[in-house]
């Protein structure tokens, strides 16, 4: 294992019933640059540390007989993203764009996490800090 | 937002009614780091990237007046991780721990990728490839 190991997470994964929705909020609010769709079934979002972000409608990608295995889930997901510098600028951002901040977190070792929802539901962390163990 | 962009994924999340029971899929198969749990609530492994993979029992994180904002999802999602070498090595990790290989998938461009289910039913994909365009 240790000459074969996983390196990270390459796609991390998002539902929603309506694919082309998620596009204003994750390309224009985020600021994530769009690289695939959006179409029914799916878009692909590029993060700067060469990492994706897929989202995909849990009707289609769930579907049996599919090239790739079938996936698709129901009720409000959760992904957080690291921010390159602190939060206060996407506090502006959310407002801009009148997306209320859900929760305005604290952690007790001291980092700070800005909690949103996106079109579908699901809960989006923006974070400059560390919040887990090393 | 060129000057507070989001950087990458820091946490990715996947469910599982049963977090107990995904460690050993995460930690003993995968080879991924255990930094917090598990519980019945959740376990956190770190990756090499400095990212982290969460697993939540929907069931509890989904519970409204939790300090964070609640999430939690029914049915199968997908996470693909990256790995260091070739695929080669895995299909011999995923035979001696008895994880059967759902699908060994050659992409168009090339890339390969390897699809097992954890204990939960979630499809994890393993490549060493560049499969979304850049």
């Amino acid at each position: 294992m240790t000459t074969n190991a996983i390196a990270g997470v390459y796609e991390t994964v998002v539902y929603a019933d309506d694919v082309v929705a998620m596009k204003d909020f994750y390309a224009d609010v985020l600021g994530l640059r769009l690289v695939d769709g959006p179409d029914d079934l799916s878009a692909a979002f590029r993060l700067p540390d060469g990492g994706v972000l897929l989202v995909f409608d849990p009707a289609r990608a769930g579907l049996p007989g599919r090239p790739v295995p079938s996936h698709g889930t129901v009720g409000p997901g959760h992904v957080a993203f690291r921010v390159t510098a602190g939060l206060d600028g996407w506090e502006d951002v959310f407002s801009r764009h009148r997306v209320p901040i859900e929760r305005d977190m604290t952690w007790p070792g001291g980092g700070r996490s800005l909690y949103v929802r996106d079109p579908a539901g699901n809960s989006v962390e923006l974070t400059a800090d560390e919040i887990w163990p090393d």
